[in-house]
């Protein structure tokens, strides 16, 4: 017996979704966007997803896979057509002028400003509109663009490696050494993903990192790691003084870095700084003169970055989560004990069980000899 | 098409281990064995497994289920059949007796003193013998007694419960709180596989806990979890300077409980331990005066312990861990952050990233809200 696969909406917007994930490492500061159209006996006649800002977006790249065949078809799409003209033409209009009948979307534009109207002017156009369909897995596809557009601000990761028991690093600082091969081409796809990668300058002075995304440890197919190493993220430093060294790696390479500091900064460093290659801007004060973190997360959502990743030493990790800015915690655990005089995870200064802070552990999984945990913070906000 | 499952060794043998497996909880100090006895034509006749220390082994409850059936038949049995008198007369004869015709064993017997023998004995009655069948499986339904049987120690499973930080307390000593209920059924579980729980006194001191084993908190079957805690495991307090409160709940009870102390403590004290049940002995001096724990453990598998587990502080679990005592680590991770200032999980005076322990992480896995780690210990000994 020959087994015939029947495409089923779900089906054809799981399609869809895959098609979106392309666009993973290279969308931003677009969302993710995917695009199936079938003809009136359901067979897909067309595909396509959204690939760089600037470029067309899925509906439109879908459109011209499917050519004639587009006519009375039905189009599955997992985010609302935009009806707005930005560096592209709206959507809506290609999807009207093309005459298919149908369009079955995955969640609608979160943007308050502008959800629903895409879906309105297809109706007005006499096309049947459904949905939302799959909508936590189309939601799931653009955490950060979301929480963007709906709350100002953009998604923050928190990444650290661990020991089994909650260490980072040993007393006297020595710490090259916690995750394993896999772990590091994990977080190389992890900052691929991501518009910014933060980091406070206690970790530059120590650690020295580059931060930036580099195709040969993705550990991706070799195109794929490419097209994501050229939208490099961009590098922050939190430095409330301005202690960065001018030599430092992160100043350094293809990608930009934006230094966070406050008033109390020297201008003559702020200079030095500069003439390294490196943006230098004042943020207000937060508490003890350090850089008011919220003030950085709305500066971050302005130059439109959807998902940033921590990666800091404890004492910044701490802070982005005691003042509950963090999302998601990704915590790479590996097979060791480091002591109990080792450095902690995360600098939390918690007195009593009732302040503690409760977390939800989504994914665990085994990532080469290390394991990775992925949390959401159960913060109120 | 019907589908007829055919018994391969392979599955046989399988079949004799999930018997043994039905007395993970009840055979101590006795391993866990079971057995299989199939016809000529490959059909199971009878079956059996050994449930508790004075009663039948395995192979006989199998001839016994076999009976006449068992002439020229072919036995799967889990550990090689014994050659020696103990309670019970050995297990060759009866096979011999029975006229079996083949014997597959899944492992030799551990013990140096009698390994072999025993297949020798069905040899030289002109019995077929093989294996080792599913060894590797064989082994790991017996660790502790194995390991007694080779090393002449019991196995140590260290049992902790800490926050996503690493952290299992606060700094005030705030604990009441760890694991959740499905996690605390598994604890259960494993106590009633354990010949002993060790803790430390400042563990009864603060926490006063039962540390026996509670049929109705174990989440078995009903009859499963009676007989289980029918066996409760011997409690033992490392207590160097008997500073055990008289009242204490883990005195109280049907298990036995032993005080393990050094010469520093006080005649009066031990009287007052003794006259409230407790077993109190002497042991050797270790560092800084504390209970030696290599001594301890020699005294253990001289009460033929074969699997013990540690229940205790940082202290004295750091201590085990840091003397290599530890076979198996079990951690239950809560989805929760405690901060830095909270208690670590194990007190291990690491200074410099050479001295770093490795370990083996064996298996992780969600119970209830918490999840379980695995681990072993990659010391050499």
């Amino acid at each position: 017996m020959i087994q015939v696969a029947v495409n089923t909406p779900q089906s054809l917007m799981a399609r869809a979704i895959q098609l979106a994930e392309r666009g993973l490492y290279t969308t931003m500061p677009n969302p993710r966007v995917g695009c199936v159209i079938t003809d009136s006996k359901g067979v897909v006649v067309g595909e396509g997803w959204h690939q760089r800002a600037g470029e067309p977006h899925a509906e439109i790249e879908a459109l011209r896979d499917a050519g004639e065949r587009a006519r009375g078809a039905t189009v599955y799409v997992t985010l609302e057509p935009c009806s707005h003209t930005g560096r592209t033409g709206p959507c809506t209009e290609a999807l009207i002028e093309a005459g298919v009948s149908r369009v079955i979307y995955g969640m609608q534009d979160p943007n308050p400003k502008v959800g629903g109207k895409g879906l309105q002017k297809l109706r007005d156009a006499n096309i049947e509109v459904e949905g939302p369909l799959l909508e936590d897995q189309c939601r799931a596809l653009n955490p950060g663009f979301i929480k963007r557009m709906t709350l100002g601000l953009p998604l923050v990761r928190s990444k650290s490696a661990m020991s089994l028991d909650g260490r980072t690093a040993m007393a006297s600082g020595e710490s090259k050494w916690v995750s394993g091969p896999a772990a590091r081409a994990d977080v190389q796809r992890l900052r691929a993903r991501s518009c910014a990668i933060v980091t406070g300058v206690e970790t530059v002075r120590f650690d020295n990192p580059n931060l930036n995304v580099r195709a040969d440890e993705m550990a991706l197919e070799l195109l794929a790691a490419e097209q994501a190493a050229e939208v490099q993220p961009l590098r922050v430093i939190v430095d409330s003084q301005l202690r960065t060294p001018a030599k430092a790696f992160i100043l350094q390479g293809d990608a930009p870095t934006l230094v966070c500091t406050t008033e109390r900064a020297d201008p003559e460093r702020r200079e030095r700084l500069e003439r390294a290659g490196a943006e230098v801007i004042i943020l207000p004060q937060g508490k003890e003169g350090r850089v008011d973190l919220l003030a950085l997360l709305e500066e971050l959502a302005r130059r439109q970055c959807n998902e940033i990743l921590v990666e800091s030493g404890a004492t910044l990790s701490g802070e982005f989560l005691y003042r509950g800015h963090v999302d998601e915690l990704i915590v790479y655990l590996a097979p060791k004990l480091l002591g109990s005089t080792a450095r902690p995870l995360f600098e939390l200064p918690i007195e009593r069980m009732g302040s503690v802070l409760p977390i939800t552990i989504t994914d665990m999984r085994a990532v080469g000899h290390d394991w990775r945990i992925t949390a959401t913070t159960d913060i109120e906000r």
